[in-house]
């Protein structure tokens, strides 16, 4: 059983010696851009972590665990243009630094490498794998689109929201896991075990994120309190007021979306507060790491061999940055 | 052996009962709106005529054959938004009737989605097949960059056009009859004449495209003769021209660029004429067309089995529209 960190050396090793082509030349240093600005690899990472907690890592854990680092680089470089993002992990994105036509291109030649990386999969559950992975990235497409619909929008229910996070972030972490499992021949309910872990982990850290910005210490975070109040984004936070508020206060929210003083954060913390959203979002993050911890006690390993995937979780949860 | 527009109508049945999800609707209806604006469907019949010219379609034929459409439509909303084009065949483009976001992700899931489709195929070869796709797709995307890095260019060597527009179409075109010859269990040399059929017959194809817009019958074409001209575009002539011009004939070309005066096209005309490109580039599509014949005679397949597959490349070569 290999730790976070040692398996993320095993994987950073294994993705050097992955060479994208030489020419066209933008197209591919484009490609090598995104990867160079790194990243924890949390997916690649979970894949053979996976792999690894049910029997051990084989050339096949390896290429799922490139398989999804490349198609979540893939969907970076594709929501940064979407999203007008110009910075990424303090780089310029990559249509800022090549262009949007370019970033659009290595998006989809990212996407056929994808494929080409899992088409050399052994394994006899190859068309299984593939076919959870195909599910996932369509998902995966689905979120950022409900991501994007529900920003045109005045209210979005908690539960429809949960599921736009669960769809954009969720199943890939998830599907990390269980395609780890199914190459060390999982049974079902392993693999289905693993799964629902890394979804209610994604759940959890999402909403984790929401919860950082609005209450996280700034010197921790690294990141302006209140970022997402000031930019009126919907969060769980606004979805819960939009949800549970009277008349009276939802119409308090919605001023306070138009107000631009510089007390704007305090004065939406303290509609939170009276609202009971504070203590709302903290608890169904609890519910959410529960049910990921849950689902690996139920798993039919010892639990020494999920030790690592524990102590990982945990650090992705607990953390206050 | 059946024509060209009876596979076709098998196609578009088949087609007809392949379903998108419905929601997010946004998504899916931009993903229906470009298979609805129709064209000729020339991939996937070609990838059916050369099953059919093998052996007989099957239902992993159908499926090869959806997969390249997909594939196809995918990468024409992409290029559209590269491109910046709003209109394609008297409809919006997605980005111009959704959104360039929607049509963005439109674009990603259409792709995956093809590889959903390969994961179905049922033949021994599938490794294979989906190997010969994923190399044409790379190649696909290469040649729109390549498209893209010229336009910033004065000059592009002949050979660096041809490579380009085999790149851009001409692959897909030939993929798609070697997926077919390999469903139906061509041997390797049929498969590979059969590809490099679809290579020239695609690079021709090109040609007589560049060829009609300068020399092309406005009425039979429905285009405004000269079109490439006016736009400064990079054709074959403008490659030829570049580089087989004397110093002072190239001076003259590049003020002809610069030139906006009604008798631009007429003025251009007269330069490709006396520096013989006309007869270059007719000769030059020519060529291509003879080796597209000459690969088909070579196969070890019955001249009558083969029938469709020259009536259809003998129109599309011999069309003047």
């Amino acid at each position: 059983m290999h730790s976070f960190e040692e398996t993320r050396e095993q994987f950073t090793k294994y993705l050097k010696d992955y060479n994208f082509p030489t020419e066209p030349a933008a197209l591919y240093n484009a490609c090598r851009h995104i990867l160079s600005i790194g990243g924890k690899r949390v997916r690649p990472v979970l894949c053979l972590m996976a792999a690894d907690a049910l029997n051990e890592h084989n050339e096949d854990s390896f290429r799922a665990a490139l398989a999804v680092e490349l198609f979540h680089n893939f969907s970076l470089v594709h929501d940064d243009i979407m999203d007008k993002a110009d910075i990424r992990r303090g780089q310029p994105t990559v249509h800022k630094k090549y262009s949007m036509p370019t970033a659009i291109l290595a998006g989809d030649v990212l996407n056929v490498f994808t494929y080409e990386v899992l088409n050399e999969l052994e394994t006899a559950n190859k068309k299984q794998i593939i076919s959870l992975f195909n599910k996932t990235a369509i998902e995966v497409c689905e979120g950022q689109q409900l991501d994007m619909d529900f920003e045109e929008l005045d209210a979005v229910p908690i539960a429809e929201y949960l599921r736009m996070i669960e769809l954009k972030t969720s199943v890939l972490l998830a599907a990390s896991l269980k395609m780890g499992a199914l190459i060390s021949n999982a049974s079902g309910t392993d693999s289905s075990l693993l799964y629902d872990f890394g979804r209610n982990v994604g759940l959890a850290f999402q909403i984790k994120d929401d919860y950082l910005d609005a209450y996280g210490d700034g010197a921790k975070t690294g990141k302006k309190v209140g970022g997402d109040i000031i930019a009126n984004k919907k969060t769980i936070f606004y979805c819960y007021c939009m949800q549970e508020a009277s008349e009276a206060d939802k119409k308090e929210i919605d001023t306070l979306q138009k107000y631009q003083g510089s007390d704007k954060v305090e004065k939406t913390l303290e509609v939170y507060e009276k609202l009971g959203a504070r203590e709302y979002v903290y608890k169904l993050k609890d519910e959410y790491s529960q049910k990921a911890f849950d689902a690996l006690e139920q798993m039919s390993v010892p639990a020494e061999k999920l030790k690592q995937l524990r102590t990982l979780a945990s650090y992705l949860l607990q953390r206050e940055y």
